[in-house]
Parts: C-alpha cells; sequence; structure tokens
C-alpha cells in the first residue's frame, strides 16, 4: 500500500531543500541535455505548429532567422511543418522560458545546480521590455538585441560569475526579495536589483570595455525581470527536485504554451495532463482590451509550482498596481494557497504574516477535493505576434487537469475500485 | 489673528512638494555655509565637549586626526575645550548626519538641491559597518577607510553623477523602496540597492581604475545603509522647505546628541527645545545589552520629521526582525502617527494602508494635547566610543520639548491670556 503522506512529505522535503545556484552562462547546445540544432525548446506542455498561438509562432519564426536557418515567416514555417526543425517542451530538457519561451541551440542560458541533490536547471536571458521575441517579436531590432545578448552580455556575465567564488545563491536572494514586496513571478523588481547589486562589482572586473560594462549594467539596472529566468531556472531546479518520488500526488510542473495549460505529476513520471489555458483578468495598459489578449502563455508558472508567484502574493501588495485588485486580495491569495498545498517553506517566508512560510507543494488531491485551483500571476502577452506584454493580471488552470492527473493517479497506483 | 491651520498647511506643503536631486559630491569646506577649518559640525542641538557622549566625544576626537589637527584624544579634548575647535550642529548648516555626526572641513558630503525651492542640504557619506566614526570610533583602521572614501570613493561618486544629465530624485527612490519594505530610517535595504544599480552603468564609465570601482560598487552594494546619507540629507532639504512659516506649529527638525534631543519648530525660527535623550528599547546583538546603550543619538530622526522612518513603519514588516515587535506593531505604529501629524504625503504611499500616504508633519499641538509623541526607529550606539553599534530599536522624544516649544509659540504669537 502506498504512503501518500509520506511520498508527499518526501517530494516538498526535497523540493524545500533544494539549493539553486547560478554557475554560469554558456551556449544552450553546450549545456542543455538533448539539445540540437535542429531543435527549437518552448514554453508548456507539448504544441504543433498548427495549433501554436501567435506569439508563440513569431517566437519560432524570430528564432529561425536569429539561427540563420529561416528568413521569413514562410520559410521558418515550412522547416517546423515538414519536421525539419523539431519543438519540444523546455521542461522536458531541464529548463524553463518566460512568454513563448523558445529557445534555440545557439542561445546563451543560465545553468543553475542545485547542490543538495546536483540537478541542473537552464533558462535563457531576459530580454527586458518592448518589442521582444518571448512576446512573439522577430523584427530585426529583436534579432539584434538578441545578438548583442548572446555576444556581449552573455560572455560577460559568466566572466563575471566565475570571478564569484561561490556563484550566485538564488534561493537566499528570494528569500531577500519576498521581504522586500516582491512575490517572485510578476514582482521582481527587488530581485532584480539585488542580482544587479551582486553582479556590478564582478562585472566591473570582467576584461570588457567600460561602454560595453556601462551598457550591460544599465541593461541589467533598468530592467525589472532581469532576476526572472534566472528566478524561473531556480524553481525549475527546486520543483524537479520533488519530481520522481513514487506515489507522490504533488504538482512539479504546470506550464502554458498560449494553447494548452499542462501539468506533471510527481509519482507520475514525464507524462502531461492539458487542457486550454484561461484568460488572463487584470490590467491592461493603455490602447489594449482583453479583446487583444493572448491565452495564458510562459514557464513562469515555475515560481507558483515552487510556493512562490501568486502563493507569496501577501509579500507583494505593491503589485496590485500592476495587476488590479486590493493589498487584501494579495494577502487573501496566499491564505487560500494554504489550502491546497502540503507545507509551509522553510527557505521563504511572508513578514505580513508573521513570517510564515509560503505555500508549496500544490497537492492535485486538494484541488480536486476543495475546487481550489492554484492561482497564477502572469503577464499578458497580445494575440498577434510581435506586439508585446499588452497587461498583467491572475489566471487560473483548468480544472480537469487536476481531475485527470488524478484519476491517472488512482489507475497507476491500483486505488480504483472495481 | 494668526490662522494656524493654514499655516500648517502651507509648511507641510512646501514639505510635500520639495523634489531633492542628489547633484554631487563635494569638500564639505567647499559647500557647506559657514564650514570652517576650525570648526566640527555634529548631530542633534548644541553640545559641549564637556556634556557630550562617548560615541560623540570619540567621533570628534576622530575627526580632528583626520583633520592633522590632534594626534590623539588629551590633545584633541584641548582643542575643543579651549575653543580652538567649535561644535555646532549640523542643522545649522543645511546638513545632517547619521549617529555622532560629525562632520570636518575636508571631509567628502553629499550636495542635494531641492529643486522646487532652491535649498539645499548636505551630507557626509556612509561608512557602513563595523568601527565607524559615526559611533564614535576613531582607530587607524577607522581613519583609513575615512580617508579612502575622502580620496576614493567621494571623487569617484562625482563623476559618476556629473555623467547623470539629471541627478538622482532622492525623493523618487524613497517613494520606490516604500514599496519594497523599506521605511528609510532604520531599513534602507531596497533604497541602497536602488542606489547602487542606479549608479552602477555611471561608476563604470568614470575614470578611476578597475579594481577602485570594483571596491566602491562592492562597498555600495555590501551596506544597506549606503542610501541613508542622501536620504537624510533629502528629508532635511524637503523639512527645512516647510521650516520659517509664521504661525506655524509644525515641527521641522528633531535631531538628537547623544544627550539632549532637540527640536525646532517652523513658526518659531531657529530655536532649539530641547530635554534629555532617552533610551532605546529593541533588539541587542549577542554579547550586548540594554546596560551597554548611549542615550538615543544621531540627525536621522530627519526621516521621522519628513513622515518616513517609524512613520511609515508599516510599509517594512520586515524590520521586525532588527528592532523587534511583530508586522502589526509596524502597521500600528503608523496609525498612531497619522494622530499627531497634518497631512497625509501625497508623494510617500504605503501599500498595506491601501496606498495611503505617510503620516507628515508633527503638529506641536496634537503632540502635547494628546500625549502622543512621534515614534523614531533608530540604531543604538554603545555608551562607550569605537566600539560601534550594539543593537537597534524604537525610542521617544522627551514630552518636556513639545510642551516648552507650544508654551513658547503661544508667547511669541500673544496667545496666552493674562
Amino acid at each position: 500500500m502506498i504512503d501518500i503522506e509520506q511520498a508527499n512529505h518526501t517530494a516538498v522535503t526535497r523540493m524545500m531543500s533544494a539549493r539553486p545556484i547560478l554557475r554560469t552562462v554558456a551556449t544552450a547546445r553546450d549545456v542543455i541535455p538533448g539539445m540540437r540544432d535542429d531543435l527549437l525548446l518552448h514554453a508548456g506542455p507539448p504544441i504543433t505548429w498548427e495549433r501554436a498561438s501567435g506569439p508563440m509562432k513569431g517566437a519560432i519564426v524570430g528564432a529561425l532567422i536569429f539561427e540563420g536557418r529561416a528568413t521569413d515567416w514562410d520559410s521558418a514555417e515550412k522547416l517546423v511543418a515538414t519536421g525539419q526543425i523539431s519543438l519540444e517542451p523546455c521542461h522536458e530538457h531541464d529548463a524553463v522560458g518566460p512568454m513563448a519561451g523558445v529557445t534555440s541551440a545557439s542561445m546563451q542560458v543560465y545553468v543553475l545546480e542545485n547542490v543538495t541533490l546536483g540537478n541542473k536547471a537552464y533558462s535563457n536571458l531576459n530580454e527586458g521590455y518592448g518589442k521582444v521575441l518571448r512576446y512573439g517579436a522577430y523584427s530585426p531590432e529583436v534579432l539584434d538585441k538578441l545578438r548583442w545578448m548572446n555576444e556581449v552580455m552573455g560572455p560577460m556575465l559568466a566572466e563575471a560569475l566565475a570571478l564569484s567564488e561561490d556563484g550566485l545563491d538564488i534561493r537566499a536572494l528570494l528569500a531577500e526579495s519576498l521581504h522586500m514586496g516582491d512575490e517572485g513571478h510578476n514582482r521582481n523588481k527587488a530581485g532584480s536589483l539585488l542580482y544587479t547589486a551582486r553582479l556590478a562589482p564582478l562585472i566591473a572586473q570582467t576584461s570588457a570595455s567600460t561602454a560595453e560594462k556601462a551598457r550591460v549594467l544599465q541593461f541589467l539596472a533598468d530592467n525589472a525581470l532581469s532576476v526572472l529566468n534566472p528566478v524561473m531556472a531556480a524553481c525549475k531546479a527546486m520543483a524537479d527536485a520533488g519530481h520522481g518520488v513514487a506515489g507522490s500526488t504533488i504538482m512539479t510542473t504546470m506550464a502554458r504554451n498560449g494553447t494548452d495549460l499542462g501539468i506533471r505529476v510527481s509519482g507520475l513520471g514525464g507524462r502531461w495532463f492539458t487542457g486550454p489555458v484561461g484568460q488572463p483578468d487584470g490590467l491592461y495598459f493603455p490602447g489594449y482590451t482583453a479583446a487583444d489578449a493572448s491565452g495564458d502563455i510562459g514557464d513562469s508558472t515555475i515560481t507558483e509550482t515552487a510556493g512562490i508567484g501568486a502563493f507569496a502574493m501577501a509579500s507583494a501588495p505593491a503589485i496590485v498596481t500592476f495587476i488590479s485588485g486590493t493589498p487584501e486580495m494579495a494577502v487573501n491569495t496566499t491564505l487560500e494557497m494554504y489550502e491546497i498545498t502540503t507545507a509551509e517553506h522553510t527557505a521563504f517566508t511572508i513578514p505580513v504574516l508573521g513570517f510564515r512560510g509560503t505555500p508549496v507543494g500544490v497537492d492535485i488531491r486538494k484541488v480536486v477535493e476543495l475546487g481550489i485551483r492554484p492561482q497564477i500571476n502572469t503577464g499578458i502577452a497580445h494575440k498577434d505576434p510581435g506586439v508585446g506584454q499588452v497587461g498583467a493580471g491572475l489566471v487560473l488552470p483548468p480544472m480537469n487537469v487536476f481531475e485527470e492527473a488524478l484519476l491517472a493517479f488512482a489507475e497507476q497506483y491500483g486505488l480504483l475500485e472495481d
């Protein structure tokens, strides 16, 4: 007889004891397991070109132009449609990416190592605001910026990190930023400042030119999402640490590709349970409305999976200026998440709740039983490729993914009555 | 007949509309009005050598050795006791300094300008942790660090700020940091990161050597009080903007020299009202107790005077790990300060209170009427010179200063019945 409680305790303890260290920045093909030149990684569960959303298609086109494999939309589409280029989830390669999450073999990626268990996780570099690949933009300026990030910023960060004896402890950085008004998903303002301030003395010592150093420091300092990608990779390393525990009903992946949201469960191996993505409800930037919104997209829900993001929203009352709502709603969201989780985080605490640990380890049994779904904080992409972010808000995963996962769990572990 | 309400409205509006910009770093004798080689500025109201506290005496000795005027305690004491060196409050020279606040003619100081009214304010550079002059330490290491700050860091900051077209808007920085868990007096963690991140790209472009740039960036990034001194000068510029309004009962100065706490009032000119300082109640660092504490010391209460610090403590729930208490106490402290203030700040808001403006403009009438004194968050100095900080906590000013000021106000404005 399986002991689900014990299995969940094991899984969540592994998640909480994971300590992901940012080690370096390297080329995807050299470090990501299974990465190859004819493969593009993308956010969320598996997707085909035909079913892909606007931002996802745009990012695929952009990455193939960036790689020199295509010259425009049509030639890119052809490569993917004929199978010359494969699409696979980041999550199946120990990686994560925000929004479209499209990562190609030549791209520079963050390399994190969970020093507790030894597993690694990867994420691409954050492009900042405006027209960016992760929202499906692929104009020449977008690709120029990507090339600058790849040729200048990535190697400079690698050189800077090599000067740091122990790398950067992203769990410690997150713990600190949660005491500074961040929730780690949609608000990473304090974390990005911590990140920039930690890197600045190291960047100053790299071999780059003064102008390049100043440009990279300005880019990091001006981007309140600078640290989002290392944070996501850290959360991936933590969630993966809890994956693969036989008999555990803890959700270890939740991710969206703009069309489908998929979850995976610790005790159910690599199997995805998918359903249609929701439409985020939130605040739109001037000139945009809900009619402009893409379906929910991105691997950034790895933050909620690891016990931060919307789960830690009580820590981030100022976020409501960005996603709508009130500070009370932010507190209530965190409180509700305790109902469907397994533990209170030992590394991440919330000052306004008397330093209570964040709710961590979503138990799919509780989700189904109580009808309470994991809350998600998210940016909202325009439905058309290349327009970019049009707002930010809250969204829920479809309930069927939890129901189907629970049924599969019952089948796999022989818990169904005849 | 004077219209106190109108006068207070004018004073607090001037305080709130002040916008202090950090312009440069320069030598005190070149920029501070009335600064001269035989003068030391110090925190709090006027003090003599005889009545000075341990940390204040130590800092005076250190500053005179730093200036090459003395070689040890005895020779320094002689200079001051015989009047060859004068002591005057920072506050009487448009300046402020944390803890002992001792500022000598050769020291580098921040120069801020309130662009709304044109008044300026000054503060010395923050020395970081450990053995520091502001806590009365004056060993060779302390003076070596001061010399490095004066010869390397100060000029580098001046060069960096000169590269910034508009200087640094410290009010905007503070408004942001109050949304990131700071209260601006005892917790300046987010503000110091914002400060470091804003300066980093500019510092990268200065003419200093790579090693010096890296050392300054490391020093700024490691010091969660880096921004305290510019913040204090910004608060001084704001408070001074509200000073000198005939008929106003608003407190525009509150400062301590380790022996006396003194206040000044907008409508009462330069006159100090003083009383004995309190003993902070808080958390002591390992190995220290209340018996080790100096009396309350420093100009940093300029933050509370300007509507932040303890007045904004609701914004900084994590501060209770440093000063004791609970997050609820932090909220209640802010709520209580609304009782004795004149306005809700239009530039500084508190997310957890539904973005309510911070309480600003202490009305001495309300303090006396309600018996509610302005709350102060503070570091605690060891009573002996040179030991340094031994804790942090909360303290109150003596009630007599408000009673005496109110009586003087009534006399000056002919409000006493015969």
